[in-house]
């Protein structure tokens, strides 16, 4: 149904574009971060423009090939690889850096796609606000690629995810026109959210070329604590309290294993938690608190009041700005030492919180029957997003028991099925996934979103094989 | 295309379904709040469930008889009510009114579409939790109808709009295909998200049956003043400090002009503002604080603070939860006070916060050219959602300057477009406002969202002629 990008069609889009908008693809624009799946292209299309981004999306509609849009090419789930299929043009939006608007006094920004997360964040910054989307690849990934793929992170909990984030966007469709959709607005009402449908879509039905976010006050204190809990259950209820003392005010809830701990002496990290020996479960908590709200005195009337409950069994509270980004450091350095450890299946799941206890242990059962495996479960415990990646056991390598892998997907994402959860919290379908959704998907759903794909964009050309496959 | 609700249809469906299911059309089933578009109906349906609702959408399919779904009927647009064409089956959720579940502790309900708002309020304050949507019309409106038409009301500034409320939904498509979403999750990125399309599309793509809700722990206290201010621009300003100072705390804040005031006393509300004379402009504000902040205390220092630097002229802080209550009746009086003056056009919109003072100040210029016009603006100042409505001067009708009508909300819907803004913000599309939707819409965003209308209700059964005309 596709045609490939042929050296007759990058020959006749090359003419009708400014000289350096195409170059031959680098190894660069053909990667995925777990160097598993190959990316191709015919040609590496550089727009510096939205006009531009619309002029190659038309030549590509006539021509019927395939575009694969690419922002810092952080993705999990290799949304912005197609290694099968018609040769298709890589769509770079790294040319499209502008800062299209800032209204410091509306806490609203306007950005173009192709601005790193970090650019942005900094540009709020400079101008006294918070741009609050935050997560470990922050200074490689692209505003366009969060929007796609809907970014979660670490501060979801009380600034939600990305779509929440987001005003309006800009964006051009699979035919070739523009949407100019970059309202300050924090109502509107005015039909079908197309913004909403497009965020998440990562790509597969239009191409983000811009957007308006929401910025926020700069808290006027945050702080920060590590705290030994006893069980993730535990841990929720700790949750429960900061939520009920401080609604509203708590940014950060993130669950850290003693696996996690484990791995970053194994790998050599330089990391260690502040307690010995480890804790078998820490939350690291942050709040951000107005003036009026002394942090210190704030953290530590919580710290007494779930000691005194039990909910928590031994803590370090920072007091400068430097101990807090050291207990930052510990979370924030658990994926590298995953990856250096190198996981037999990792998964990105989210749950009901009230299913969070139950499926840990029958999880954890089930893979213990498979064999000495290693679990390291973290993330992002207060939006019931967890992490829960399977490791070999100390010793082996991924390869050992890489046949164990599909069995313990399976298995894990069964489980998660079945309490009600997702199989993709915070990392999107791409293309490693879409199989998964066409086996865990709502059938009405799935056939929804199918309806969806055809009504927007006919040929299929735009990011062909992610989400959906053909 | 559309065949009519006729009475071998009525006799065919009524065979198939439970007796009493179906019943002949009351005046309450066809009705609007402003009482100038006539509904008409074949016939009422009133499902006792899921099921059911999938049952009568696949009849209707399969005959192609137009469906108008019905929760409360409050809407301001004429969503509810279907004054031409082929005769529409009214699809009534009033029957649908189950709680179905309700988990505390993860802050999440569960819900009937039929339920009132003020029910889900109800059913979260038994729970010790705070579901945090209040509109005027709250006995009335359920949950559904919010749901349909992503209603607003007077907590988005802390707490979002219905669609940020809500987690998943459980909805019933044009071919009786039931989307089972009912979700409890924060985080879900596997594809392209169904929920925020039916969100917000007034029945016309999905009929909504039930949906996953966010609770909120209740803050520890509430306060509510009610302040002077010079002028909208500095109620701006003033907003800037609170979030400044209480960043995530500030509930509300509704802005009142004095016409407010005046149309309470001219319709013998018997409520008055707690100031003589009754300022130009006044601000409700509502914190929403924790346990560690006192409520007195914490709105005293704004208001000190306000007053130094000029942004408050005069101020009422409650003292009391009657206090509170009575400053509140004040603001949501005025509609019902607006209603029995009469407008000649009223409108719902939304700016960019930056461009309020420039569009009230040319909007009232533009309108007072026009004739000896009263203006009574008001609402979501926090939001950038105004509710600027036009009435005659005091002693003439609305019947005597009809022929206003048009010119008016053109120079008002002209002015919000040009500056970025939005003609419904909170109220939808409907049918009252459909030809303005065609107006003012982007034109790539209006041909993608007839190809969504078209893809997921290919024979045009659902709601026919709210927010798309045919």
């Amino acid at each position: 149904m596709l045609n490939p990008c042929d050296a007759a069609f990058i020959a006749d889009l090359a003419a009708r574009l400014p000289e350096g908008t195409l170059r031959p693809p680098e190894p660069r624009d053909l990667t995925e971060p777990r160097g598993r799946w190959p990316g191709r292209a015919g040609v590496v299309a550089r727009p510096a423009g939205t006009d531009q981004v619309a002029q190659i999306v038309r030549a590509c509609a006539a021509a019927r090939v395939g575009i694969v849009p690419r922002g810092g090419g952080t993705g999990l789930v290799g949304g912005q690889v197609m290694p099968e299929g018609p040769l298709p043009l890589v769509l770079s939006l790294d040319r499209m850096t502008g800062l299209r608007g800032l209204w410091p006094e509306e806490n609203v920004i306007a950005v173009e796609a192709g601005l790193t997360l970090a650019a942005v964040q900094q540009a709020a910054a400079d101008a006294g606000r918070l741009f609050p989307l935050s997560l470990a690849s922050e200074g490689t990934a692209t505003i366009g690629g969060n929007l796609a793929t809907n970014a979660g992170g670490t501060a979801v909990l009380r600034y939600g995810t990305t779509r929440d984030l987001c005003l309006g966007v800009e964006a051009v469709l699979a035919d070739g026109s523009v949407v100019h959709g970059l309202k300050r607005l924090r109502k509107d009402n005015t039909g079908y959210d197309l913004r909403h449908l497009l965020i998440g879509s990562e790509g597969s039905l239009g191409i983000l070329t811009a957007a308006t976010l929401r910025l926020f006050p700069q808290p006027a204190a945050t702080v920060v604590a590590l705290l030994a809990v006893p069980s993730p259950a535990v841990a929720q209820r700790l949750l429960a309290l900061c939520e009920a003392r401080l609604s509203g005010l708590v940014t950060a809830f993130e669950l850290i294993a003693r696996t996690g701990f484990d791995f970053l002496a194994e790998t050599g990290s330089g990391l260690r938690a502040p307690f010995d020996p480890a804790p078998d479960w820490c939350v690291l908590l942050e709040l951000g608190l107005p003036a009026a709200l002394d942090p210190q005195v704030s953290m530590a009337a919580l710290y007494d009041e779930a000691s005194e409950t039990g909910l928590v069994l031994d803590g370090v509270i920072a007091t400068s700005q430097a101990q807090a980004a050291a207990l930052w450091a510990l979370r924030e350095a658990i994926p590298e030492a995953n990856r250096r450890i190198g996981s037999i299946s990792s998964h990105d799941i989210s749950l009901p919180l009230g299913a969070i206890p139950g499926f840990l242990a029958e999880a954890g059962a089930r893979i213990a029957a498979l064999g000495p495996l290693r679990l390291n479960c973290f993330g992002h415990l207060g939006d019931g997003n967890l992490h829960y990646n399977v490791f070999p056991a100390k010793g082996r390598r991924r390869e050992d028991d890489e046949a164990l892998a599909g069995p313990v997907k399976r298995l894990v994402h069964d489980l998660v099925q079945a309490a009600g959860g997702s199989i993709s919290a915070e990392h999107g379908i791409g293309r490693f996934k879409a199989a998964d959704l066409e086996r865990y998907a709502d059938p009405a759903r799935l056939a929804a979103m199918r309806a969806l794909k055809a009504a927007l964009d006919p040929a299929g050309i735009l990011n062909p094989g992610a989400v959906l496959r053909g």
